[in-house]
């Protein structure tokens, strides 16, 4: 059986997005019990301004404390050299870099073009390889734009290629305010492919138009198999508030097993997490697995 | 471009598993409403027993206001003989007849065992044939069974056949429970299509499992174009409580728009029907475009 592995963005991405901001304690037991599933990638915490990020402010008390095991890898976010320093002393097994395909949008979340984020990436890149740390690329905004519409796959790609240029241990296309369909994923994987041949590629869907586990079979299905996921789907994105989250771990994990993929995580552990979760935070979660129950 | 009709069932699957009941005013409304943002094909009322289900108590007197024009199809579904003579009193214009595919479920729902209910589908087949009112058959629980597991795709195979040869005008594969994945899409296809060669076939999905959207992409692919869908994505299922409705229309609509196909419905004029209908029964619409918006 073909395997697929869920990367788990909701101590991330999930928590950044959330107002209740959870102590290190929490996220670190969130991080725990995501192991104790199965997960064996986790993006953990992003290294970014505290003052602009408030959420990820303790990202070093959490990595100090989250279990260490050889097959887990943990993923530090960052954003600039100061951002890569901070993650490797932290010890993150992998960094990944944000670069957002849409100039507005990039100005806005990290306060630069998409220019300047390329390059800061060229930069991380290359002392992160120094480091010994495989550094990925989360290509932002990849399918469209709240403030541009959408993105235009050539965009993506040229971005694509830059990350491959530097040498990306993977590229990770990201619908981040949700707005995507199956054809769009079947479209930039092509082009992404022929872009930075040889890449491995993840993708990142939000769930906000309800498209995204429709995508994210259409990325196995294209034979992309590595999905970002967030347990319980909380997250969103700042510039879509009514937006719902991230696609949730749990209801993702029904949609592979239920399509004869293993994960190796048990979608009975990460729905109860997604309870736990949504009781430390106030608020349901939006996976439908919690309720519904596997069938 | 490829044009695939959207049947609004809202009126119908979707108010009769809400708890309160609207008034056949506001059930009129909400048709009027779909007729106009586009729907041609309208599940409107079921003919079955007032006691049994009491949403559906007036089916009469909502058939009698609602708005009609050639191009509008009104179905009325029906459970036996006596809901068909009221059905063609009541002069919609076509009949629609559930049996579900397992013996358990279908007691529970209708009374009555799968061979049961289909002696009564090549009754009321005969009688609609003879009264020149297309009959077609929803197969129930086609995916999964709430109290016997999946269902054999070879029952419902059989179950198809059945139809096909009392001449059925089409027949539909409800994922009653929510517990499909597009890989059942297919199969389900591919084994129906050989079954009852020449029927066209529809799907009819609930999100319950966060995989409806998925479903329905997944049949457009393979070539089915006639899909279910409830404005604001209310209704459910009596023998799921926890579980979210039918696959929402809104949100249908944009997978397919954006997918580059047309269906004539104004995805704008149903969100808003999915708002209004929300207020109307109290609770906000599960469908995620009245929140989100269009892009």
């Amino acid at each position: 059986m073909l395997h697929t592995t869920v990367v788990e963005v909701g101590p991330r991405d999930g928590l950044q997005n959330e107002s209740v901001i959870l102590p290190a304690a929490d996220k670190v037991e969130l991080i725990r019990r995501s192991v104790e599933a199965g997960v064996r990638r986790i993006e953990a915490v992003s290294f970014v301004n505290p003052k602009r990020v408030p959420q990820m402010a303790d990202a070093e008390e959490v990595m100090a404390a989250v279990p260490r095991t050889p097959e887990v890898s943990y993923i530090g976010l960052v954003l600039n050299r100061r951002g890569l320093d901070r993650a490797l002393a932290a010890a993150v097994d992998e960094v990944n870099v944000v670069v957002v395909a849409t100039d507005t949008f990039c100005v806005r979340n990290q306060g630069c073009t998409t220019d300047e984020a390329l390059a800061a990436w060229d930069d991380i890149a290359r002392a992160a390889a120094d480091a010994g740390v495989p550094a990925s690329m989360t290509i932002a905004a990849a399918f469209g734009c709240p403030f541009e519409g959408t993105t235009p796959p050539s965009r993506v790609a040229e971005i694509a290629r830059r990350a491959h240029a530097a040498g990306a241990a993977e590229i990770a296309l990201a619908d981040t305010i949700g707005v995507g369909v199956p054809r769009q994923v079947r479209e930039l994987t092509r082009l992404v492919r022929r872009a930075a041949p040889g890449t491995p590629l993840r993708f990142h869907f939000h769930n906000t138009r309800n498209t995204g586990y429709a995508n994210a079979l259409a990325a196995v299905e294209e034979g992309v198999h590595v999905l970002d996921a967030s347990t319980g789907g909380f997250g969103g994105c700042p510039f879509a508030p009514a937006a719902t989250g991230n696609i949730a771990t749990e209801d993702l994990l029904y949609a592979l097993h239920h399509s004869g993929l293993t994960t190796g995580v048990s979608l009975e552990a990460v729905a109860a997490t997604g309870a736990w979760l949504g009781e430390r935070l106030g608020k349901p979660a939006p996976a439908l697995l919690g309720r519904a129950g596997d069938f």
